[in-house]
């Protein structure tokens, strides 16, 4: 399936699209990370001092915002989210969805505390396409205990109509 | 965050990566998902006559393979589905589990009968990294009702060690 | 593990605590389901008019409330809810946070037409006893499309205290 | 709601039902609970020699079984276990799913060692009456960490036709 596949799409007599994007390595920002509380690295993300993640790169995430004790990151749907009827992926809006419950966890945590998430639960309330203009996902912590932390997340319009929703528990991990 | 951005990767003096990949626009397959029952259009993907979605040459994805009522796709996990700590993002891994429970469940029906993911809940069990290897999604129906279905998916590695698993209920939308 | 089985509280050395509770065959109170918009049959049981269900005496559920949207149930934790270590059952607490989603819905829909729960993603936030007091479980509809409706709950303490949380999707049922 | 409320079941003119039970009292119960293996234990509910907790005894759950890895837990569907429309209350199958999730997972742990659910994902797959007959819940582990512990559960009836399943992730607390 990669494009230097014979018979990929470059070979397709259907009309092809093609992307080129670029991410730097996460092994040059883990110093970063390991060194700043979550919610000075987050902002650093949104103001652009920290890069962000491949994964951002990849899906074209747009600026990371916190807030308030919400963490928030828009998408323009694009053509290369899409799924065969030409909606946006579920994927893709769980990997949105996933990025701000996290994020919304890791910026309660102090430097040198890391976390992982257990699990996500997605619904999918609306489809989306690239007329429905720029989506947001914001996510905040509903709970934060010593051990485990549990955020929630929502997917919106412009018009603040709900897409999609989430709910996460993360595990805390404490330096040993 | 876009590559063109200043200050956006390629102006970083850490270490940078870039990707180039090519998709077949959804609108000159849509005939082929319209008129194909379910098993067959998936089997096409698999084997190279119908072009996979864009979201499938996004994320990397491998060949699609139907086969005793189950459906799997694999993937070798690559730099660009990172997070920040140079695991596999929960996204990526969310996208591929979806994949194969929506395609369990678009493998049992007939031409013209769509559906949608209502939701997903994902448990994310081990970190992935590039030295997991190739990894497997397989998805199977669990019950198929005339109005939903449920089906489950496992994320597995080559020694068959479970990495993820999810469940999702779709809802059936026979033609009006 | 019935009471009439040998072996069975009877005759155990320890402790053992009994209850005696009652309540209104649903066969008698359907034609009252089916007849009320789901408001008012709510508001029914709420103000004692309209019977509630086995379960909410079993369980020993309090008043239920319909007001602004919102569907809430009190109950007070009692020995009878309890798991081996003397904290709520987590079943309790999903039938309560099952109850508030479900009615939430069936507080939108007109006479005559039906839910089914598809699912219910239920996260535990803090153990709950006797000494935790009342708690209230809230459940509002997020999104109400034609097919399908999506659900919040929330359980809480008198001090407002997140103690667990849900979320649900549910069928609706048009009479045909 | 008490049957000792004004206008309660006993005042209903529709037929009314009533029901006694008893359990022994958990904190009789903690020793064993503590100086057992988890195995061990659950056993021990299962022949008789240790109290089952006060949920078992209000629900109505039947003896509970420990075998190759799996625990089961039966139930004979009655009247006080349903909603208004005389089907089995989701909370009440969520409370067999939570109860066999939890039990695989304490089934693994050494004397001394506690657990904790942090949620589960319940889905309803058909409706369940008194003439479903006897219906058996069996869960197990999929995932055992040294924190946490990922079980499924399935309900099927006697045919083995599915009729819930449940995923729930466990927080696994050596004592410190």
């Amino acid at each position: 399936m990669s494009q230097t596949q014979q018979g990929g799409p470059a070979a397709d007599p259907r009309p092809v699209d093609e992307r080129t994007y670029a991410w730097v390595e996460p092994a040059g920002v883990l110093p970063l990370l390991a060194s700043l509380p979550g919610e000075d690295y987050l902002r650093g993300i949104g103001d652009g001092t920290v890069p962000p993640p491949p994964i951002a790169m990849t899906l074209g995430f747009g600026p990371l915002r916190v807030e308030g004790g919400e963490v928030s990151v828009e998408l323009d749907p694009q053509p290369f989210h899409d799924n065969p009827i030409g909606t946006m992926h579920g994927g893709v809006v769980s990997a949105l969805l996933d990025t701000v419950t996290g994020c919304a966890v890791h910026a309660t945590l102090p430097a040198g505390t890391g976390y992982t998430s257990l699990d996500i639960s997605v619904r999918f309330v609306r489809a989306i396409t690239s007329s429905t203009g720029t989506i947001r996902a914001t996510g905040r912590v509903v709970h934060r205990g010593r051990r485990t932390a549990v955020a929630e997340a929502r997917l919106t319009d412009t018009q603040g109509r709900l897409l999609a929703s989430a709910t996460s528990t993360c595990l805390v991990m404490e330096p040993s």
